[in-house]
């Protein structure tokens, strides 16, 4: 397993998507926020999606030149049209629209529309804190869960990120899915002939199951029983039903068990100017304290340390950007047949040498 | 057990309430949000606390002529001191203020602070859908539940309702606390002699247990583990750290586990007026659709209905309309207890008496 500098990634990462089609200035963008993922740990959102981007852009499935289009806007709210952008790449143009309108408000409400997987949450958490905003972001999924009681794919893991800004903790961000886990976890199991726990998933039919091979066909859990259901529910609502995004079967699904068209998927951001409320740095020394509070207290025993959300991924980040972002070998030799797919790289030339030419 | 109309009931708890000292606009204000609980079928939060809500009255623990200030607005901000007023009086009346602002507005963030326990959460979300607005309501509560690894009390059960206007569906209610149970079911099922299931709770050194005499000494477990206790945070840096409310320790505990004092506890209200988004008609019809796509689709063996978040309680709502709201005999006569103590029953004296007395 060889290890690089975020830097180097983002360039090798940039240079496949460009060759793939996009502009260079969005290939940028994408790779800032691909390797953001795999900087904060959360390694199923980062260089191991990028052969699932490179493939889509390939296939047509989105736009390679999009604009995107303000459809109203009020002081408060705000409805962009993506134009069917790769979502790590037009997200968080929309962000900085989003955040330049925010600055002279006290909240706004943005919804997304015509939009694809805008990747790692915390990359637009962190952008909304480094502005002094608390940022609630959510969007609807590629459909994976029933609902509670029924056995059909109708809705998506449906994530929801948080981020609040803070003084010396920096930031809280909560990050979570509504969903146990990802399919993808599930397919990793399978495929080292694991047992899942029960509660992760039930089958085509509704029965509860630890048998992978029967989950993979089947349907998520969400988290909390019907609590997590109705948190999936209203990250549809707000982000596709208030955006007037496609649902459900009407998904372009990036799994394969569907017909091959985009997305069509949105999103939901609020971003509230912390000013507004009270004063910046009072605001952050009571998130300090409240943090404070928390990580000092009394633990069970056994347990080392208290974490707040977002804290162990703010320690990856900071440990990644120090020694660097591990790839494995099965990553590297995908990505590099994608580079030779794409004529980037010859027979011979493994990961390393693909970052080399592109970073130095 | 007898069944009372809602109207009866609402007119013999404002009396109750009036009499320890409410303004009688605001003991009907308080009745109203009492008995909506008890209708929708959240016992839990309905007229079984008005004992609790008396005795902070009588305590002097609230104010009983509260003046809600402003203490800055813009035309998407609100903050709201609610001047230690009952929450149920109180509250109902800054979502009055924050609805009229938000009429004007793409979206509205409002927090409140200095005020104390609003009741249940869908009688807020029902008067914001009726004005087309999406409303996300939560608030801090009594700490019961400690950070994940930790054993201190230092987090509420701090619950999030969010409430969506829909057409011929009505309304879509996502009303779920952040903890799996309360504390008041683990005291019933101490008192039931009952053992309570692992991951309810832990005990004061952080064990999990299903003995609920452990686990009243010790912390709720929040739902989804690590996930709901970051809900819980996020809950508690909305309402408390952005409206300038107490944390933790600071807050007036209302289950005798503290010093006698106000609670001090904050709210935090998100309404998006839906009309800035899409045409008021055209979203409700989405919603229809939504939940169309989800109520027929497929059952898993045995189950007879899909469910929507809320719906439950919507159905409730017009079957005990219809019907009227049972009153237990134990609830019947603590409420007569209460009358007594205030004077305005004799011993001979029911709960169906004290109703007859008030509300004909």
């Amino acid at each position: 397993m060889n290890t690089f500098p975020k830097e180097k990634l983002e360039k090798t990462a940039a240079a496949l998507l460009a060759k793939a089609g996009l502009r260079p200035e969005d290939a940028l963008q994408a790779a800032e926020v691909i390797i953001q993922s795999d900087l904060s740990g959360v390694d199923s959102h980062g260089l191991s999606r990028l052969a699932l981007y490179l493939g889509r852009i390939r296939q047509g499935m989105v736009n390679t030149a999009p604009k995107i289009g303000i459809i109203s806007e009020t002081e408060s709210s705000l409805i962009l049209d993506c134009d069917n952008g790769l979502g790590v790449a037009t997200v968080p143009r929309a962000l900085e629209l989003a955040l330049k309108k925010a600055r002279g408000a006290g909240a706004l409400a943005c919804v997304m529309r015509n939009s694809n997987h805008y990747g790692v949450g915390n990359y637009y958490a962190l952008k909304s804190i480094s502005e002094n905003m608390i940022c609630l972001l959510c969007t609807s999924t590629t459909p994976s869960m029933a609902p509670t009681g029924g056995v059909e794919l109708l809705i998506g893991s449906n994530p929801v990120t948080v981020g609040v800004p803070a003084g010396k903790a920096r930031a809280v961000i909560l990050d979570m899915a509504s969903s146990n886990v990802a399919m993808g976890k599930l397919q990793a199991m399978l495929r080292e002939k694991q047992k899942i726990p029960f509660g992760w998933a039930i089958t085509q039919d509704g029965r509860p199951t630890d048998d992978p091979a029967e989950a993979v066909l089947g349907s998520l859990l969400p988290i909390a029983g019907y609590k997590g259901y109705g948190l999936a529910v209203i990250v549809d609502i707000l982000s596709a039903l208030l955006s007037g995004a496609a649902v459900g079967p009407e998904i372009g699904r990036l799994d394969g068990r569907g017909p091959l068209k985009p997305e069509e998927i949105g999103h939901f951001l609020l971003l509230i100017n912390v000013e507004k409320f009270r004063p910046v740095a009072e605001f952050k020394a009571a998130v300090d304290s409240y943090v404070e509070l928390l990580k000092t207290s009394k633990k069970a025993e056994g347990v080392p340390e208290i974490f707040l959300p977002g804290e162990i991924e703010l320690k990856k980040m900071a440990q990644r950007s120090a020694e660097g972002i591990a790839v494995t070998e099965a990553l590297g030799e995908q990505l590099s047949a994608q580079a030779r797919e794409l004529g980037l790289a010859g027979p011979e030339d493994d990961f390393a040498a693909l970052v080399k030419k592109f970073a130095g």
